[in-house]
């Protein structure tokens, strides 16, 4: 059967946010890479390729308003669209939080590191990846069963945070010389604890493309008190 | 004239979307009064309603879909709609850094404190309050040159982040015994940070309300190398 153009562009929509989320995917695991890796030129990769994931996010926002508005869509069609129009913004964010996480590689000027908590972090960016390329998949599957497992995923992440911010604390306490690569460590693991929170938004969007229903997978998402 | 049915919808859109913008306003008032007061009864609250936030913007974003998918609006109706979809989030968000600063205060334990650290993040916070009120403002008006004056602000929150940030990585490595407080200061000077970052957002999406152009106002928004 021959597609209408309208298929075909939703096609592409639904493609081109995938490969968005490859972008994002492969900035995240960059950035940590670089930043264990103590290289800058890696970091100054990502920084860079940073505006194209801009770029493609705000060629998704106009075609999408495009579709709504000369296309008229309703139903499944239109729950697609907005899917993508909700859910790029949090990809978006994630990309942004790589560049973060690239700026603070360029930022290191050689201070007392610790290797242990590189390790962690390097772990945590794993695991991260491993969520965020997950959550790719779902969303090219319609897979709801799969999007909620994957939020599931995101204590864990919580729990690497965790372990290394005390890991962190007792280190700049016992080693003043360890307070700037520390409050470093602890914001890299923020960033990736953030976008651990991302992937959850979108396991919500991916919850909605298949029943049409807004829900909250992770309520108790935030950091620890 | 009488309005429609389809108007008065849009008017309580509209409203509404304000309505949810004073909420978080409030929110991050709130939080950082209790912070620097170091008030857990405070904070208590501010971690309370922020599920009426979150139920509101569950309740915008349901409204937008019903009215794009039943009405299908066009041109500036349309738009509109979009708008508060898209930066209804962002107020979401501010919501959840409000939540994040009320659990920094409930989760201080007598930790040596430093008093000028601790005056400069709440005239940060006041700063930041002021940029959210103002876009409210903005919306309201769909005003985007205030939007556009708006977004400039948010350089000034970048400096009052950077001056925290070297005061407070001092302050560690004189003195271990501030090193928890100090890590603090960082999480919620970076919570402000990012809720200036959220507050530029929306004034990109007033811009749209406007001209129906989607533009980036402040690229160089990301923090320091």
């Amino acid at each position: 059967m021959l597609r209408t153009q309208f298929e075909e562009e939703l096609l592409n929509l639904h493609n081109q946010f995938y490969e968005m989320g490859m972008l994002v995917s492969n900035a995240i695991h960059k950035s940590v890479r670089a930043y264990v890796k103590h290289d800058k030129e890696i970091a100054r990769e990502v920084i860079e390729n940073d505006e194209a994931i801009n770029n493609m996010e705000i060629r998704l926002e106009k075609k999408s308003f495009e579709m709504i508005a000369l296309q008229q869509p309703v139903t499944t069609d239109l729950r697609m669209i907005i899917t993508v129009m909700k859910a790029s913004s949090d990809l978006e964010r994630m990309g942004d939080h790589a560049v973060s996480i690239a700026k603070s590689t360029i930022r290191v000027k050689g201070e007392t590191r610790i290797a242990e908590i590189e390790k962690e972090i390097s772990d945590m960016s794993d695991y991260v990846k491993k969520m965020v390329d997950n959550v790719l998949v779902a969303y090219v599957k319609t897979d709801q069963d799969d999007a909620r497992m994957i939020a599931q995923m995101d204590e864990r992440v919580n729990e690497y945070y965790r372990d290394i911010y005390y890991q962190t604390i007792e280190s700049m306490k016992a080693n003043p010389e360890t307070v700037v690569s520390g409050t470093d460590y602890l914001s890299v693991a923020q960033y990736l604890e953030r976008i651990g929170d991302y992937v959850t938004n979108i396991c919500e969007w991916i919850v909605y493309l298949a029943t049409g229903k807004i829900s909250e997978l992770n309520t108790n998402r935030t950091e620890m008190i």
